[in-house]
């Protein structure tokens, strides 16, 4: 039976980008040799690099202000890089608090310099993009995170101001166009729209960097990744190499414009029928619903292991919520297929033809 | 053709290993999923890490003082958290210099505490292991490179002292027996015996934890991977997967005693042939000659390109030396056959009657 990945992350990757990587273990480039194995100095990977780099320049039109590196340590690691990189002892950054990402990135950043958090959503339980909060003149640089992949919610654009942004991507990372230049930097762990786990994209504006004076070990220090293409050391090769030809397919496809009005049109299917649904409700703010993570809730939540029961029947695969939120979190990603939202949806109407 | 794989990391595989992780790309443990987006928590997916637990600390019998992470970042990362983690800025650790590695080891670890170079080979361009050192009574840790893959030397025993050692593994854990009760820390790039690029090995003794009193980021305190189970955060799931799957294989061969033995006949075989050859010459002490790496010279640097080009033809890839020690060099890794080690003595064989 044909599956529908839903899953908030890891998460589904285009079929003809597996097939690929699924050869190139077996025996890559003609090498007789399996990917998994060659040197990371071979031409035929150092090749994968510099298809890497142009791809991800194509599709986000990065400026050359702007560097790309990929790196390791996910996300997780980018929220104390950035200000250890970026923010000087005496400066401030303005942090938006939108849910569990923002708040860890908040947690580890105050450690280098004055934190003003600008606002929050957590009074209620995040599920809504705070609006109408004062910017101080003088931030050194503006952090939010544009998707939130637990609780549902994603600026529909950037908060409104002069000053740069840095900005957490990762699960809304080329699937719409972004202005690179508003941006000191963004980063992305890849394990949603841009690949499997294993690498983080940087994207950073190479002016801003080397500005502070504390002690920065080599491996945290941005400048050695873009002195050195993202090859210091041994860079996690084959997470690089799926990445590099899922950002392939989506030039294929026609780049981030494609996949925005794709994601639209699959977003705005599945918050049709939760809205028209007797049985079902969003928890989360209408003009502020994530169009990667969309999470509902049955009203009746008795109901929720016979739906889920239903839903893994029909092949859709890892619709249970986060913890925090409960309820259900289908993730259309790039790579999900309106039929496998249409699916889900049909398995709702049937839902609640029976249960309503 | 058949190839031999000789590169020096990323390296060699064993081909049971790719299949079965080629097959993982198409479709994970009948999930009708590739193992590249299924989430990190599902069932499927913790029971990888947990085997990968397992297999580790039963090929190197690890006492349940010792906890065993999947990381990111490389050694090249190690080379400043192990410091971090463990070095308070009024201790002293003892480092031995044998080549590259350890010469990065050394810059980034002395911003954290008191470094003492213990002994060093860099006169001569770190072709033997130092011996007849003093080791002061008060140090935290003694550190040392295992083996240099570089330049193809390797301690046949840990340096004899009563100190608790730190120690870089990257090429040739797995490859023998270690005694991790003499070590505070053990860590391995995965690149060569353990796996494909894109998670590193940390073994630490938790006792040494947390006595260090500096702010360390979330991400790079062992104690975060410790209570987490290595998945704080995403871990990077494809390449601990591929370990996975490597370390059980050197179980299913008998373990690190019988990789150990396998290592040395093969290690035997290519350095009696050129110790034997006419036109070769190796540069290192007999006595601290690497079983990973294997570097020689032609005595006529100018038969270089034409040595290369019959090694090639005969299936041997990847057999180049180093920029900085030239001539060639062949990785024997576990994963490498006896039979590819005899491919390539006769091309040596073949190439003295030609040329003599």
């Amino acid at each position: 039976m044909k599956k529908y990945n839903f899953f908030a992350g890891p998460a589904i990757l285009p079929q003809p980008v597996l097939m690929k990587a699924a050869e190139a273990v077996n025996d890559f480039a003609g090498m007789g040799l399996s990917i998994l194995e060659i040197s990371h100095r071979s031409a035929q990977f150092t090749d994968v690099m510099e298809r890497a780099f142009t791809a991800a320049k194509k599709l986000l039109n990065i400026p050359d202000t702007h560097e790309v590196l990929f790196l390791t340590g996910g996300a997780s690691s980018q929220f104390f890089m950035a200000p250890l990189n970026l923010l000087g002892s005496t400066q401030k950054a303005g942090y938006i608090n939108t849910g569990t990402w923002s708040t860890k990135a908040i947690k580890e950043a105050k450690h280098y310099g004055e934190l003003i958090e600008l606002a929050s959503s957590k009074d209620r339980n995040f599920n809504y993009i705070p609006k109408g909060y004062d910017i101080p003149s003088d931030l050194r640089y503006l952090h939010y995170t544009s998707n939130n992949t637990i609780f549902g919610t994603q600026f529909a654009e950037a908060p409104k101001t002069s000053i740069p942004y840095v900005c957490d991507m990762s699960s809304d990372i080329f699937s719409r166009p972004i202005n690179v230049s508003d941006y000191m930097m963004i980063y992305a762990g890849a394990q949603k729209n841009m690949g499997p786990a294993g690498t983080t994209l940087v994207i950073v504006n190479k002016d801003e960097l080397g500005k502070v004076d504390r002690h920065i070990p080599t491996m945290l220090d941005y400048k050695t990744h873009i002195t050195k293409q993202s090859s210091f050391n041994t860079p996690p090769a084959f997470p690089i190499f799926v990445s590099m030809l899922t950002m392939e397919w989506v030039l294929e496809q026609g780049g981030v414009e494609a996949m925005a009005s794709r994601n639209e049109e699959k977003a705005a299917l599945l918050y049709n029928e939760i809205d028209r649904n007797s049985l079902f409700t969003s928890p989360i703010a209408t003009e502020d619903r994530s169009l990667m993570n969309i999470c509902f809730l049955l009203k009746d939540s008795s109901l929720e292991d016979k739906f889920m029961a239903e839903a893994t029947e029909a092949g859709c695969m890892g619709i249970k919520g986060h913890r925090s939120v409960g309820g259900f979190r289908a993730s259309t990603y790039n790579a999900m297929s309106k039929e496998g939202v249409e699916v889900l949806v049909q398995v709702m109407k049937h839902f609640e033809e029976k249960n309503a």
